[in-house]
């Protein structure tokens, strides 16, 4: 890998000579820092310009250097190509004075890297098994998907408190509102549970993209860990795809009912997707109880192109007839409001609790009625109503088994397992 | 009734005197105040006693005159006989100087007597148009199962306000915590929805017995009245028993499911049943709820020699997988006891909202499964425990048809009708 990248840079210092251009080129992320754990992020190379510089000659060499490319874009274009089997991006970006006076988010890397690399000397074992860890146990990436711990947020966990088991000795008795200062110079308010001061720009929480659950998966798995340590916390045994029997020995034993909601995945990155998903599989559960149903748990996936939310119901079915309450019986005028809204009830008008009521009929008395009628009606955020209105199907109970896909399958297989590491 | 009740007060008297006893015998109630209805309690007479003087040769006197009598327990016991056509409560009281004084609550009626009697000459056809008007909207009756209006505050609301429409018109605006004091001396504070202050004596609220949804039915029908009046008001068309066909399209339309326990009445007068009742129905609503069903309405009943309570399901069939909620992930000794109680879950244990949760799975997945276990185990009050324990029915849905009792179909009817006047 330092083969790889030390030619890749020396490439791009002589295409950036030739062209007379203020080019550095630098190794960042944890292959520089040699806590590079198989599947993180692969190479990350980055051409540093002055600030007045323009990225635009950077992405030319960029472009050069690896000729069979493709072009991404971040804040940034950048380029991805895939070097002698490795996944190499090379990323322009502007080389400013600290990291507080960045002028695109990636120009904060190389600051991350220079400060760590040298502090982490002696440490990186530490740093892979607590990325190794945090993999096994599922809390491992920064993408909203996740919303987990980042590679740098594990270093500098190692970093400040000295060693792997002694960050699994403190994170055992996290609470939300934690507060980690590795250089003593955090001032600002955050109010995420875990709050990591970025040494290398103070206003900035490192640990500002993990949830809640996932600093406590992380918490609970540590006690778990140092009770009785075990190599399945680092390596799992992966999980199998559901099969169309198991999905109807758990429907059976469950006696819920399932609904999924499935559509096209709208082209977008997962960094969008989930975090709309999430939005959408809010709305359809507030709609659900809007209307009196009750939820007992939810979730969202994509697998191949598409996108899906699966939601459980507790309680899918309603009686027709419904109570609908009127104001209290000595505001005159809104009771004959109320009641000329409602001229032909089921039962009623009848007073109780010093209210007059209604008995009418429902529109939806099942769950899944509701849905289909109403998903359309749904704001669920720009790309995804756009999708769910060109076409998406409502799978329930059984019908889930006509979907085959293994991805989805394994999604089904963890949905019903549903289990952290607590003890 | 003035014949008769004047024979058999010189019946009383005559042998009053004969034993040498000092009573005096009053005709009391609305038929001695010229607003007697028909349907109302026919005659009272009372026998008056000095204070330190024995009930019980008054006792005696009462059992002479109506040879074919009942005796009937109160506070003290009282003898109930037919007398030519009319039911009369022959009931040996206390002369006290006055109604502050009592030594029993019978002692006060001849006083309500006095305080009416003189005052209300001219306004007993406004009395007797305001009864039949609450009889007809269903509000008339101080006893516990109706909750209403007895016949003497319907005279003070007359006294007070002046005519039968008067009383309508102030009533049209009544709202929770009216006070009418006819005499201004109220000096207590009283809990109730309205407070009419008893002008002989003080402390005591005659409108205590009074609910709220009963005052408020009272001061609806009122507003509509006036707004359009009509005999209807007073005459109802009387409800006819519910039909199997009606039976079967109320289901049909309504698409809830009706459970009805059923069970020997215990051998108590309604003003003892009732409450009871009511108090079973809140524990078995209780019950229902806590398990995670929902209820529509319900209500409670009496006929021949059985008493019931019906339940109107909203939610009556749950998932049988359900969500239990452990402590938080960082209260880990909690974690632990609440992990161990649940060592084979459905699914879980997982973290969600920062506490650990595991489903697992619910004993009754339906009311009527829930009822039938657990009613013998509920707390109904002393007198229908054992009436429940010693054999109970559970009918659900259409069963209802197999009881074929006229008032229990009456009582069907009216409550799906459910219906008073409000506009």
């Amino acid at each position: 890998m330092h083969e790889i990248s030390g030619s890749i840079i020396s490439r791009i210092e002589d295409l950036a000579e030739e062209r007379g251009l203020k080019l550095k080129a630098m190794l960042v992320g944890s292959a520089a820092r040699n806590t590079w754990l198989a599947g993180d992020h692969d190479l990350d190379i980055f051409l540093g310009m002055p600030s007045n510089a323009d990225l635009g000659s950077a992405m030319e060499i960029a472009r050069l250097v690896a000729p069979d490319h493709e072009e991404k874009y971040a804040e940034h274009p950048y380029v991805h190509a895939r070097v002698d089997g490795f996944e190499v991006d090379l990323v322009p970006c502007y080389l400013v004075p600290d990291a507080s006076r960045l002028r695109s988010a990636v120009d904060r890397t190389p600051f991350h890297t220079e400060y760590v690399a040298r502090r982490i000397v002696g440490l990186e074992d530490d740093v892979l098994l607590l990325k190794q860890f945090m993999k096994g146990i599922d809390v491992y990436g920064s993408e909203l998907k996740v919303g987990g711990f980042s590679g740098y947020l594990a270093e500098l966990l190692v970093l400040f408190f000295g060693s792997f088991q002694r960050v699994l000795q403190a994170a055992s008795s996290w609470r939300p509102g934690e507060f980690l200062d590795l250089e003593g110079l955090g001032k600002e308010e955050h109010e995420e549970p875990l709050v990591v001061v970025d040494p290398v720009d103070p206003r900035r929480n490192v640990a500002a993209a993990l949830t809640l659950d996932k600093m406590l998966q992380f918490s609970a798995a540590s006690r778990c860990f140092l009770a009785e340590p075990s190599l399945d916390f680092f390596f799992p045994d992966p999980v199998a795809p559901l099969s169309d029997d198991e999905l109807a020995a758990q429907i059976n034993e469950r006696k819920s009912l399932l609904i999924l909601v499935d559509f096209q995945a709208p082209a977008v990155v997962e960094d969008v997707l989930f975090p709309q998903l999430r939005k959408a599989e809010e709305s359809v559960k507030a709609l659900l109880e809007r209307y009196g149903f009750r939820l007992l748990r939810s979730d969202v996936a994509s697998y191949r192109d598409r996108a899906a939310i699966l939601i459980e119901m507790e309680v899918w079915e309603l009686s027709r007839v419904c109570r609908r309450c009127g104001p209290p019986v000595w505001e005159a005028a809104h009771q004959s409001r109320f009641l000329a809204a409602h001229p032909r009830p089921l039962s009623g008008p009848y007073i109780a609790d010093g209210r007059a009521l209604v008995e009418t009929a429902r529109k939806y008395t099942r769950a899944e009625d509701l849905l289909a009628a109403e998903i359309g009606n749904l704001s669920l955020g720009r790309h995804l109503s756009s999708a769910v209105r060109s076409g998406h199907n409502i799978y329930v109970g059984f019908e889930l088994a006509s979907i085959k896909d293994e991805d989805f399958r394994i999604f089904l297989a963890r949905y019903f397992q549903a289990r952290n590491r607590v003890c």
